[in-house]
């Protein structure tokens, strides 16, 4: 099998790297060429062209800046026959377009969420992974290059379920960043080291976030005040002292402000015996 | 060793019951007399007045709705030589003024912030437990008995610190809710299942939880540049893919926005290499 890498961005060197360092043949196009050369010194065929890389390999990787990267560089390229993995970042429906596209060139495709930062590639017990969706057979029939940069899930034959798990997760841990920026923000000014509070604050992230378990089964039941303990009521009243106590330690609450306005309207709305599920309901337009 | 407990709330009952259990001598009271009558069945003294149920103890434990309530419960109260512990939840001022409160009256006092719902309350292997902080020797003369209903846990002098660290862990929390309600908007009208989505996103939180560390070891040794690979440039574009994914499945961006503006704001301000942790400055009034 022969493997072709468009894109040498920082993510796309490591990949090359990992799959040059597993012994894969590999060629590689970046559409500025001087990235290739460390490349081309480890072994990589350097391609003039987008085609001419295409042309050399079975399965195709493509790691660019964004989608319109991918549809400029591949162009009036002959797709005929080719496996495609997308992994240059995207939303769910740009996924599921280049999926219709691919196909209609003849290719399989498959789209790819890459949950790891370029140093987690090529190293397992980072626990990087990437998430797949779209072509199951061109997925098990490539697994064994795929899970060389690093653990490859399959998630889907909806091309944009890969981009929309890879999404969502995003979005949940910029909502933890955001919570762990103004708790940080709390501490200061006070004779507390924040590398005293953060093993107690990671403990208890950690502790909490199976409570998504019990969203999920409150999503699919449809009762969403199934095994609550503490239930909207009392968490808007907490909220309150949450408030309070950023207004006293003089830190904005505008990381905290819009949830809790959210808990406090689906509250208004009847739902005291709820845990924060109905809060979903409020954000689908 | 006398123990009185004022205040039956869910959690003051959780409370006496796991003291009643453990052989504790105890008396409680509440505002309205009712509450009591299942724990004198399980022998609890019941006492009349809060005056009286603190004339019998030598630990005094508040558990009551807010601060003012244990103002106005106390107030005239004879507390000299009293060992009182401040359950109540409030801010950090709170439990400073409260222990000033105190000692001029002639108590010790400690507070704390409960980390636990009541179910957890007597139930070791729950994992609950409540930071106290305040007077070290009142925390050590009485540890066996507050570690009763959960772990006991002191984090300083302080009296203000357990409302501190309490509040910051709950707007954590927050936080993290308010992502993990975002991620679960975007799956709606999906074919994907939340139970199946759920075990991923808990996986995620707490692969991506320890980052509190970095950012801790950033805030202390103020170069927030220290071991960013992800850097705020990278995470501001990548932002703009999680906005875009919110509009194309309906879903508002309205708990994601404020931590990207912010991240934005600290990118013009030419913090490119950064993580996220200079957000923090923009926190703080």
């Amino acid at each position: 099998m022969e493997l072709t890498l468009l894109g040498l961005g920082a993510m796309g060197t490591a990949l090359a790297r990992a799959w040059l360092a597993a012994g894969y043949p590999l060629t590689v196009w970046n559409r500025t060429a001087g990235r290739a050369a460390p490349l081309a010194a480890e072994g990589a065929a350097v391609a003039a062209t987008a085609a001419e890389a295409v042309a050399a390999g079975d399965l195709v990787v493509v790691c660019l800046l964004d989608d319109a990267s991918v549809g400029e560089a591949l162009a009036g390229v002959d797709l005929t026959g080719k496996d495609l993995v997308n992994l240059t970042t995207g939303t769910p429906a740009q996924a599921r377009a280049r999926a219709e596209w691919a196909e209609s060139r003849g290719a399989r495709f498959l789209d790819g969420g890459i949950m790891a930062v370029p140093p987690m590639i090529g190293v397992p017990e980072s626990g990087g992974y990437v998430l797949y969706s779209g072509s199951r057979a061109l997925f098990d029939a490539r697994h064994d290059a795929l899970a060389v940069p690093a653990g490859a899930r399959y998630v889907g034959t909806d091309p944009g379920f890969a981009a929309l798990h890879d999404v969502a997760l995003l979005s949940a841990m910029t909502g933890m960043f955001a919570g762990v920026s103004h708790a940080f923000a709390l501490l200061r000014g006070e004779d507390l080291a924040p590398k005293d509070f953060a093993p107690l604050l990671v403990e208890w992230l950690t502790a909490m976030a199976p409570a998504a378990y019990e969203i999920a089964g409150q999503l699919e039941s449809g009762d969403y005040t199934e095994g609550v303990v503490s239930n909207l009521a009392m968490m808007v009243e907490g909220n309150a002292t949450l408030l309070r106590t950023a207004e006293e330690q003089r830190v904005s609450a505008e990381l905290l402000i819009p949830f809790t306005a959210l808990m406090e309207r689906r509250l208004a709305d009847g739902h005291a015996d709820e845990g924060t599920t109905g809060v979903i309901e409020l954000l689908i337009r």
